[in-house]
């Protein structure tokens, strides 16, 4: 049995966070995984999306208000005082590194080295030996070697993706996941909280994926039958869970 | 010692036969290893290129010339004829896939899978779960199934990728690599011949990767100092074979 997890962010604060974490997961994946130039898609991804916006503001603000929120969990009787504590100082731990002048990146994105390669990646086939012979250079050193520069590119984003993952990691545990039926593969519901994140949990058996809609209280899920790539007829038992 | 060969094309169709090369190679590895959606950027970069530009009147017009070249060399005595005879069978045999009215790839750019993908492939961070749930789904299918997908669709490309291949074969054994010093880091030279590719070999322990240019008879080799960023003064011994 493999059980998926599909994740739908109601809300653009959440969407942006999820696609940090996900180019933050495949940056650590280039650590323990020799994946040659391909190392570098998420790191310039990254650096696009820190150049259109910058996300410190929204962190912040969301680091403080889940400080206040856990603060006041500590004064009910049933809490895990430790554990609560725990949260509260990764929290403050993670605000000093935000709070600096300069933009996140903005180091790397100097790099010369960066800027020749950060130019090529987005033209199909352009990291060729002759488009990039540094590349070419850079790829023949050894993988330790590689592993360093690559961890000082990452150190540079440490700032923002280790306060949004415990954020991300915060908001899924708003909400536990409970039994639901799509029927004729559809399922929809609302919420009279403002929703943030929709999860939904399926067995990969019933070869259906969710294309999952909605916004703040509202939210509808179709499911899709991967083979024929249509909406399914079939009622789909899954795992949902609604975050806020 | 790590012996790196760096390649510079001279002209346009070169040029686009190394980049077709050099995505085979990667769609071959993506065979060979599980790259996970990584396996995709060669693909839908193939894909791009052979929208852009339908490389088989050249491809065609080279299996014919290089036939008529080996064909005459077969007059000469002292020529392995079945070297010959076989490198001229492997030319006529690329050329039937390449003569058919559809265009290369155009079936795997209709699939509704790889159209889906291929969208959200070009935008920074953008694979995530919730953008392409399909992808996701995809991920979690067995190595072996995913192994058949990519398998089919690289079939789609071997038409055009063996005969390129084969060329860029050809056109490398027109010269061999010889002794070169570039004074202080330079080089250059002409050739009363047009030239097509020029490959030069240096050891990685210079520190340093050749910036080549040139256009058909003249060329320029600039060696760069890799840490600092700019071109070196030293005296770089190297392997330099410029193919016709």
């Amino acid at each position: 049995m493999t059980e998926l997890i599909y994740e739908q962010p109601l809300n653009e604060k959440i969407r942006s966070y999820l696609r940090l974490e996900y180019l933050s997961a495949q940056l650590q994946q280039n650590l323990t995984e020799d994946l040659q130039h391909r190392c570098f898609y998420p790191l310039f991804s990254l650096c696009e999306l820190t150049d259109r916006c910058d996300y410190r503001s929204d962190v912040l603000k969301d680091i403080d208000r889940n400080i206040i929120l856990l603060s006041k969990w500590l004064e009910q009787p049933e809490v895990h005082k430790d554990q609560v504590h725990h949260i509260i100082n990764r929290l403050i731990q993670a605000k000093a590194p935000l709070q600096t002048p300069d933009r996140i990146g903005v180091h790397l994105k100097k790099e010369k080295f960066i800027c020749a390669l950060r130019q090529r990646f987005g033209m199909p086939g352009a990291c060729c030996n002759f488009d990039l012979p540094q590349l070419h250079f850079w790829l023949a050193k050894s993988w330790q070697e590689r592993q360093l520069d690559i961890q000082c590119w990452i150190d540079q984003f440490e700032p923002l993706l280790t306060p949004v993952s415990l954020l991300l990691e915060l908001i899924r545990n708003t909400a536990e996941f409970n039994q639901a039926d799509a029927n004729a593969g559809f399922y929809q519901s609302d919420s009279s909280q403002a929703l943030a994140l929709i999860r939904v949990k399926i067995d990969a058996k019933y070869g259906c994926y969710p294309t999952i809609s909605g916004h703040r209280n509202r939210y509808a899920i179709h499911f899709v039958d991967f083979d024929q790539q249509r909406h399914t007829d079939k009622t789909i038992q899954f795992l949902l869970a609604t975050c806020s």
